[in-house]
């Protein structure tokens, strides 16, 4: 009997669950320190060899406003030629969908804040006017790419630091009208690290109920510890995608306080410890994480996984690479 | 409608969960520097205002092995006198058990570990002698004071850092043993921090099948950042107590790299925020966490939700204190 490590044997086929690595993206701009293109460029070849098969590599924005993301274009023209993997750049509006597509991203990625007050601080637009700019981003794909998928993310849809507590029936009307406004799939973000398990898993059985196969990722924060929990609890509403970031990178400017996105390597243990298979490889995702370390010196990293090792015995047999 | 909090009012009720603090006992005999008596008598005493109702507060070990419970009859004499506290002491063996009874304490946890090598290398028994050992502290209990409780706790039950694997059928075979030689309830470490979600959801259904109600806490460390996912999981599979400790103080000598128990603070948080009462307040834990930072200066100490702080809007409608 194999108790610590349920794993079925899978390899070659698909995995149970997608997880979507968003470091170079949303841990990136977090932090102020550049990293240089070439070592992007390792990262993500890493990332891609240790099995991720979805990367948000880059942010569409205006390079006065996030010097980091400067190479977003030769990022994205880099990345699209590795086999198998979906290159997805975030775009906050009309003209970086534009930019993203023209670069050849495989997917974009739009954050719209469930709070009217966080939309106004993070983009300067309202939520109808960001839902309008869905529309317009779709319409744009639609005329020049129509094989590109488009992505909304609901921000703070678990509570918002500024306006407190977000109103369930606020993120659901959201989801629709993102659907609505053409969306292929609409994803709930827990920007502030304010969700629970109860929360996560209620609130996406009634995406599911809204959007039914719209219904997105989970983009989750451990801001307050419970950020693997509510993946799992994610897990059991049936969601299927997860948003992570390697070593922990990445937060919100404006959640306070904030510890960053999911770590990675934690979540590819606790989804494979239960035979949940990634297809990810853990022993080479530490060859990715040492690229981060190596090239943003000084930057705090995390990861409870790859400080404690893994336990003895656990043999990886679902790894798909 | 409230989202991130789904608290029922619960003044004066029954808490839905019992958290057991572990942190006079395992947290403290984890580190080198020794609390001094009286500061130990003060976060007992600021526990016991913050609403816990239950309280490891020391070991009956030789002081020449752990000179950290020196004071161990002391701190049970003091306890005992705090109203509606339930006042458990560790006991590894017959002589442990007996200065604990004489002390005063309200209710005996005996660690029994699930692996062999765990066992001969943390008691320098093995699993029978321990299952014997337990009957014997059984007759004691019976003889001079037959209120008092008898909690055996499974070590390892989850993985072993020596063994590595423990088969479930160990664990499930050792529960069985324990509850027929007397122990009153029987529950699981996960000493190490190798358990998963599924593991936990499945080991407690196996356990409550087994002895019923006899079943009792899940105690999960936070190694690989699964402590609360695994909290959640338990409390999904029917489990209501729970021991943690406050500032994450605490570990096993025999698991390398071992982060130590889960928080106090992040898991009252993480259940109060799910709507499932605790009877602890949040804001009174933080004067018990200040005693243990000021008393212990230099430890390092732990918790998300005291870094971070509270979620804006977050109303604890639920506690019992």
């Amino acid at each position: 009997m194999v108790e610590t490590c349920m794993n079925r044997p899978t390899s070659g086929a698909r995995p149970d669950v997608l997880i979507s690595e968003c470091g170079p993206r949303d841990g990136l701009q977090s932090i102020d320190a550049i990293m240089a293109t070439a070592d992007k460029m390792r990262w993500i070849d890493a990332l891609h060899a240790g099995g991720l098969r979805e990367i948000e590599v880059c942010s569409f924005v205006p390079a006065r406003l996030l010097p980091q993301m400067a190479d977003a274009a030769e990022i994205v023209r880099h990345a699209i030629e590795l086999p198998g993997l979906t290159v997805l750049a975030l775009a906050p509006n009309l003209r970086g969908a534009e930019a993203a597509l023209e670069a050849g991203a495989h997917k974009i990625t739009i954050p719209v804040s469930a709070s009217e007050a966080h939309s106004l601080a993070n983009v300067r637009k309202t939520r109808n006017q960001m839902i309008d700019e869905v529309g317009r981003i779709v319409d744009l794909r639609n005329a020049r790419a129509p094989h590109v998928g488009i992505e909304a993310n609901i921000s703070v849809a678990f509570g918002c630091s500024i306006q407190g507590i977000v109103p369930e029936n606020d993120v659901i009307w959201l989801a629709r009208e993102l659907s609505a406004a053409g969306a292929d799939e609409t994803g709930l973000s827990d920007t502030t690290g304010y969700g629970n398990p109860a929360q996560t898993t209620r609130l996406f059985g009634q995406l599911r109920a809204a959007i039914g196969e719209r219904a997105g990722a989970a983009h989750m924060h451990n801001t307050r510890g419970l950020g693997l929990a509510n993946c799992f609890a994610a897990y059991e509403a049936g969601v299927r995608v997860f948003d992570s970031s390697l070593c922990g990178l990445g937060g919100c400017p404006y959640a306070p306080g904030a510890s960053g996105n999911v770590v990675t390597e934690d979540l590819v243990f606790m989804f494979e410890s239960m035979g949940i298979s990634t297809g990810i490889d853990l022993g080479k995702l530490n060859l990715a994480r040492a690229i981060v370390t190596e090239s943003l010196p000084g930057v705090p990293v995390y990861g409870m996984v790859p400080e404690a090792g893994l336990p003895k015995g656990f043999v990886q047999e679902s790894r798909n690479v």
